[in-house]
């Protein structure tokens, strides 16, 4: 059968489809990020990518409901998971009785949202995400371990200069309320939000767009404009003459998160309170996280999160308040390969290149096998080419050794090993060539 | 608000959702089938579940098309992938003069097939691919590599005794040619594929179902009954009396294969030539495969594949030959653990669980983060909680020590270690803590 013209092979627009060096990057990302998760004894946690309609959309509003995948199978209504949080929210609502509580799981997967096309926003992409839920009650500690798992998981990325910043959501809302303002909190918050991306001026301007008086929004902005070290910044919250019970609340909550965030063993360099920080996501209520890579603020947030009252107010009457954090890994990837701030250098998980330069392919077959055996990952090349193929190969995947096997070694009892970089080659026994490429591994780790 | 009582917490029929210690398990023979793939040097490859409808219809036949969950977003016509191959043949049309043949890759990732609802078939579950693609050739020592590749995968996962059942689909499909009956053959191949499960006199009453005279049955029920260790039916087979150049073509490669199987270092007990293997599928044209569990049968082919001569002929005009298989993770793991083959026994990644007796949380959070530090997996119990309930808690979720870290021990320097299996406690230093729980992590590995 010909070839049907008509069918376009790209990806859809909005789908990233990687070449295997950046896949393999890709992959690395991940892996590292599930090993912190699993540091920390966060259970491992999947969910189907297909839900009912009508669980994914029990909260949803606006937006939401416009990008979801939804469709009609039999008697069905069925929609693709937009996030990992609302499945969630429906297994332990569900699995209740099976599970331990405090529950700490992650889950790693894609989510899919039907968003206008444009550069770096994806329709189908990962999240990572770990949450606390406790059932009833959760002590304000978790709130402090979880900039400790963020700290964790990008220093292991390689990361070392990244700021957590840290807000708690009672402190705003108190302030808004002693300021009279408690039913504007959601549209106040969203405009905060953005001061970082428009400025302190633009805000005002929203803010008086939303009908607030000139002195509220004077003691708002120069609320969130407290600055100055950990220390500094609660003790300038604890003097502030707001006498809301919420607000102390939260006063209280941030100090004793900020003491306990410095036992967990995260440096005062990487988080950094900041009263201007508020997610708008409406059903934040304590603790607010933003993570900000210091060289790369453009960027944005490359873990955001927090702390919630109620987990799953939609399918159980149970209280199930918790804390967590989101890695958008697809974009994050995006956004530090386009930007050059990470770079594959290999197109294969092979280390060695069994190249047989003899009739009889049990010697190379064999050392093959011996090699995987050690834990090396090892092809043949079967093929018949010439040496100039091979080398071009080897050369486009990465590749950083070939082991020739030929009549003349064998009889030898020897093979000859290739270094690609330093282009010597040697002959070496079994045990030589098992330690070479080891220690060419563990270098490159 | 108040729950919504009318909304169900099911995840959906046919979709499988784990409780923490199956999911730990599942996970584990996933790790492993990667770790074995990337050991012959397979690139990890990704793409959308998403795809354009036409690409993945594009050959798809009536139970595909009927299977399919497709839906229209916007202009654009959808489908969930229902393989990894569809896919694969897509990406590598597209993405062509990126890739270095042969192209060795590996997928694990979940397809969609909206089956009838019943029990051990899944609508949304995971495969787990390789295949080696040649760019117009492809030698047939790589339709050895695949037998070696799944019995290095199955012996990891835990298995000693399983069968991988190899065939050439040439032999059959000259056999026919002789007999007069190419044109039937893929009815008569479908057929004989049942013939395990039903029996050889209900594939007799197919075949006479089918037009075939008693003389031609006789002759394809002798052949696909020829037995005995692979040497014996090679000699056999090419004893026999039909000159036909398909069928020596297919005698010859069979030969071929089963000398480097062993080559590559697979026992003779863990493979069999089996002429009655077929694979239905009509794309396979040389080498195809099964794996059965020995002791498990009833269980079916647990890994299948094959050789095919033209992956990608409906999207690009380049041959492209190849060979590879398929491991059905869901099916096989709910196959596996109903029938209690394996079980899992831990609920969580924590090897230790700190717990503190002591007001200042500093001493046991700094334990947590020095524990991390040292490659083990920790958390803290920072809930209000009497000792009866974190026992209950290390217990139902399998965690193997708590490390008490009370004034006492702390103003001594030490720890108090609970070994939960032993019930054994004593006190230990942070380098004793670390030596323990290392070693017991090992012999549960």
């Amino acid at each position: 059968m010909a070839k049907n013209t008509n069918i376009s092979t790209k990806a859809l627009a909005g789908f990233m489809e990687l070449l295997p060096a950046d896949q393999i990057l890709f992959n690395q990302l991940r892996d590292s990020i599930r090993q912190s998760y699993e540091r920390y004894g966060f259970i491992p946690l999947e969910t189907p990518i297909i839900e009912r309609s009508e669980v994914l959309l029990a909260k949803a509003g606006g937006e939401t409901e416009k990008q979801i995948y939804r469709f009609q199978k039999g008697d069905n209504d069925l929609s693709l998971r937009f996030d990992l949080t609302v499945p969630l929210a429906r297994y332990v609502s569900e699995h209740m009785n099976d599970l331990t509580f405090p529950f700490r799981r992650y889950a790693i997967g894609k989510v899919f949202r039907g968003e206008r096309n444009q550069a770096g926003r994806f329709r189908e992409f990962y999240q990572c995400d770990i949450d606390i839920i406790g059932n009833e009650k959760l002590a304000v500690v978790n709130d402090a371990e979880i900039p400790s798992i963020i700290y964790t998981t990008f220093k292991q990325l390689g990361f070392d200069q990244f700021t957590i910043r840290i807000n708690n959501r009672k402190i705003l809302n108190g302030l808004f309320d002693w300021l009279g303002l408690a039913a504007q909190a959601g549209d106040i918050l969203r405009e905060i939000d953005k001061i970082d991306k428009i400025g302190a001026e633009k805000v005002r301007e929203s803010l008086t767009a939303l009908g607030l008086a000139d002195s509220a929004i004077d003691r708002i902005l120069q609320f969130i404009n407290i600055k100055g070290d950990n220390e500094t910044v609660i003790a300038q919250l604890q003097e502030l003459d707001i006498d809301h019970p919420q607000f102390k609340t939260g006063v209280d909550e941030l100090a004793e998160v900020t003491k306990y965030i410095i036992y967990f063993g995260v440096p005062t360099t990487n988080f950094k309170l900041d009263l201007s920080i508020a997610r708008g996501l409406d059903y934040y209520t304590g603790t607010v996280y933003e993570t900000i890579l210091d060289q790369h603020p453009g960027v944005g947030s490359v873990c955001s999160g927090g702390r919630y009252d109620n987990l799953a107010e939609y399918y159980t009457d149970r209280k199930l308040p918790g804390v967590g954090i989101s890695i958008g890994l697809t974009r994050l990837f995006y956004k530090l390969t386009t930007e050059n701030i990470i770079k594959s250098d290999t197109a294969t998980p092979t280390r060695v290149l069994v190249y047989p330069m003899m009739e009889d392919l049990k010697p190379p077959l064999e050392l093959a096998a011996k090699l995987r055996e050690h834990g090396i990952n090892t092809e043949v090349y079967t093929e018949k080419a010439k040496m100039k193929k091979i080398f071009n190969y080897v050369e486009k995947l990465g590749i950083p050794f070939i082991a020739i096997v030929g009549e003349d070694e064998f009889k030898e009892g020897n093979y000859s090993l290739k270094d690609i970089r330093s282009r010597e080659q040697k002959k070496v026994t079994f045990d030589q060539l098992v330690a070479d490429v080891s220690a060419q591994c563990k270098r490159t780790m």
